[in-house]
């Protein structure tokens, strides 16, 4: 028996409309059990009353609750990113491994693992003990996938916790910070140079370091915060031997918020000419993270992104960085998600994409 | 003699920076009399409320007050769109006119005039009377630039009248709207339909087509309303044979938000191999329009650009189509501009960039 | 037996907090089966795009769903209102009848009922059918609360149906408008009317007057829209003989924005003294509208809240009239909703309160 | 000779709208060289980006540029605060000094004077030597103004300087912050207690206190800072003896959002009755501080301010507090104003008024 990762974007009528995933269910194309993970990009502002999220991810349950025991659906990764600013689009996007009688040609093709790490305590949230965590999560679910070393891996989405009042005061103020908003950052900080740590990018770094030496990065870690639950929870996206089917995943790093040139060289992996828009019907997933670099340039020029106090700047990033990412992809249900602390360089970021080779059907 | 037409970007650190402008009469490099027209893209909002417009072309008078009499600084149109969404830097763009010895080379060449069209009467205003008046103005700033065919006008600013409730009390209320801001579209949409009657790209239309039939439209018009003036001040920018310099304009049609390969083809006419940031150092100035489309949706894909409350869908699409445009181009410094009645399709939209032949210096 | 009003205000921590309705249900206090209404004041931006309204209408019918059958459930009003700014509080209200043996003392007191209307077909909604329809539901409503007669009747609650593209292609585009959001305005207007015709305000109108004769008003309807349904459902609240019971309601038209003296009026059934908070601990409930006067001035002096492109004027609204009510009435917990179409007079708006007579407990 | 102070609104059709001004130059009603201060209520966001407030000086300063030496000009306090949220109003308030020859009554009345303190070094920024300048210049405009105790002091409006990544670098980062945005709360900090310190209500804080310690907070002061000055421009206003005129001004504290009773209080002094509405035509002037609560509390109950990513908090306290404001005072060109570190209690804030005593005109 050998695995395919398979791989749907449906659209989303608003954070409620899981019609798309039922319509699935209900004619057989998928069977809540083989589900891996569910990204979602809801309409909301991505920032802290964003409550699309919450509503998606709640109009998930109440669907897939219907198909799966309440700990199977406990340990399904579900992350929201909110924003489709610009042109972008409201999408799920789901990843499910189907087993296939024709074995593997040796070729690698797309591997999906997910992982949930022991719950930490708040006291290491933000810290290298939370990394730590991270590292050793991505290194077994690397081994579930079968992927074979980390230069096969192209993309980490991680969900991980962050602080309230409570669990300050539960760790009797020992913590990385008393901040909620600022403990998001410093979460995912910690979080993305523990994929670092994983894959070889980064060999150590201290405390002081989350979210303030920016040298430090993975360019394969997308990470998201949440206030659910106290774990973190990995999904693991490489290409490995020991599956099959025309999925493949592959991934850059775009040094600034207009590296168009990095965009075309990851797509000619699907596409051998590389042109702008010529494997649309190849691309099977987007997945990029989009910031305002902190230095208020970009190439010298100034932009406003962050003295905008009207519009927060994770939304102008998305926008923009969207709609270059659409013009060259030639699409829009793209997930285009910020807050990229280590997970990428400043003002720029990593992109994955998912995409088929061979014939089309 | 022959006249040489000259473009320059300068920084703006905020609306009443004009200190760029100032360094250039300071050195001799500019010569305040010799002004076409001055393009600025200030990081208000772009809205109603947006007040960096103001701010920007007071600041503009306060400085060319010391250089021009008054009626000089009256004709010379200042065009200031607000909103620079996304990495969009806040900049001017000069457009002047030197004379040489060097004799024309047969070659066409870059070629401006400006003209600014009798006063309108408030009735007039969204009418076939306001389009009539600009087609005219269009012919006669033709002849002035030398431009010898409408083939080779490739954008045509405009900056028009709107109704205020004082002005609708003078025609008697016998105007196409008595809405201020609905007045604002249909005085652009009016002003666009004058362009393309005069560029042949429509041959009449009534006065119930302006903002209603989206069929009729100008790929070379960019057009806005200001309350300052009852006159249309008109900038007409093409090649002509009596021209010299090494600067040339062309432009293209987006279809849609995400078309790339547009850009890319107009791109192609200042690097031959279309690279994306092949000719970023050959680009004078890009002038483009962004709008939502109002079919809410891109290629089939929901967008949500229309239906956000918290941010206007023109600060929206400026963002997204800003993005697209400064990645392949490879600047930020673009001149992207909303509200395009009858300016290209909808949802897409004329794209013009200034661009330089031959060896760069 | 005598029916007795019961209202609660509970506060909520997000859109999806029905802790405090699950807890009284737990220990007692409340039975579902009784629920004549809920309202809820969640912290979307109370505009199009606000989908904390959704999430707390879902969040309750999985708590509510497990209490009631599915055609009870159906039955029972739930009106979101979106829109928390400045410092008003996000909380549920819950209306409940009890019997009781006591009888009724000929004093009257608070009387609730709720009426659902047929439903409407797309070509009725925003005219005259709408109204007539509210104003047969309003009639019925009060016979069932026991009302005898219109000057008792202080507050009606009417959710109504929008139009939708496939709505209006249903009525083959005999409809009010095609515009959806138009259509909000307009199913609210006539709802409003239908309300003032019921309670003998307005006499008679016509389809043309509905959101453009704003002289025509009820000052005790509070009309929301929503897509979810065809049929409008009502909620009349007034004083009747037949109840008992320590709550009363009164309300109160604000000529204008800061309209205090009308508001201390009101307060002043509830504390002689009308002393700004000085009934605080007596009022149960304020039902308040607000919104911006379309005259783009408040006693003379111009305000800036159609003119904000970063904020709707309804929030805007919103804020400042509920800084007014909860500096009067001493609380922030205040039902204040925007789009006041007929709704009191513009700019200004109608203001309900319950308060409790009697020795406090 | 007695002096006479004199204050007068005027509205703003725009932030460039000085023609209320100009007319009272060209009548001969206001001598610009009388001028001890103007302050401006603009329309912007009141935020980072609000060119409103750059846009409103410079016009003004064209305007008083005809009527005053350029270092009168200087010397001339300017204290811009955008933001007219909800109904509040855009508007001039102009205060001057007139020579009477009636003798002093021996009646305080209002008495005003400016005073610029020496040019702080970027290291004093936001640090106890700053408030000691402060406090002198307080003393010394007292001092000036014949204002015989610190009891008579009720308003000091302090204009304030920040730092700037280039005055960091000048004081080899030897700085309290070099976060441009934190230093303009730990600017306006340190000023409000300088104030605090001249007039006794605390003896003394050290650096570290500042934007830490809210329990230390001046009820009188009102702080703003801004780029482009190094100095603190001070406008102490109160009552003495050995002025004239009808003009009185008092102040009193809001504990919280919410605190109308607090306001009433300090209208009694212009309206014996304490009515809301009761003395608009008596009140000259309010002068007020707005914030949200740290807490995200008001009496207990949730808000939403600090949450909401769309709508600064600042625009939301404005607008709620401006409502209540406007509700009791009857008017809505009132001066409320954000940023009210160390300036009255958390939530709360200090209120200002300038009411006329004796016979109406």
């Amino acid at each position: 028996m050998t695995r395919i990762a398979r791989v749907a974007r449906l659209p989303m009528a608003g954070p409620d409309d899981v019609s798309g995933i039922a319509a699935m269910f209900a004619d057989g194309t998928l069977d809540a059990s083989a589900l891996v993970a569910i990204l979602g990009k809801t309409e909301g502002n991505g920032c802290v009353n964003d409550f699309t999220r919450g509503f998606a991810v709640q109009s998930l349950r109440a669907l897939l609750g219907q198909h799966l025991a309440p700990d199977a659906l406990a340990r399904l990764p579900m992350v929201m990113s909110g924003g489709t600013e610009g042109g972008l689009s409201p999408h799920w996007t789901l990843f499910w491994v189907e087993q296939s009688d024709t074995p593997a040609t040796g070729e690698k093709a797309l591997a999906l693992a997910s992982r949930i790490t022991r719950p930490l305590h708040p006291s290491e949230i933000g810290r290298q003990a939370q990394a730590e965590a991270v590292r050793i999560g991505v290194l077994e679910a690397m081994e579930d996938a079968g992927i074979t070393g980390p230069e096969d891996v192209h993309y980490v989405q991680v969900k991980c916790p962050l602080l309230s009042a409570e669990r300050v005061a539960q760790a009797s103020g020992d913590t990385a910070t008393d901040n909620m908003l600022k403990s998001m950052g410093l979460s995912r900080g910690a979080s993305a140079l523990g994929v670092a740590l994983a894959l070889g990018e980064i060999e150590a770094f201290t405390d002081d370091a989350v979210c303030s030496d920016l040298s430090l990065w993975s360019e394969r870690a997308s990470c998201s915060a949440g206030i659910e639950l106290m774990e973190c929870e990995l999904v693991v996206m490489g290409n490995a031997p020991s599956w099959a089917g025309p999925l493949r995943i592959g991934h850059s790093v775009m040094a600034d918020a207009i590296d168009a040139p990095a965009i075309l060289r990851l797509l000619a992996e699907a596409d051998a000419g590389a042109h702008p828009q010529g494997a649309t019907d190849r691309i099977a997933a987007v997945l990029a993270k989009a910031e305002a670099s902190t230095t208020g340039e970009i190439r010298g020029a100034r932009h406003t992104m962050l003295d905008d106090s009207d519009i927060s700047s994770t939304r102008h990033a998305r926008g923009f960085i969207g709609g270059l990412l659409a013009g060259l992809v030639g699409r829009t249900d793209l997930f285009v998600s910020g807050g990229a602390e280590h997970q990428g360089p400043d003002g720029g970021g990593p992109v994955a994409i998912i995409y088929q080779t061979g014939d089309l059907p």
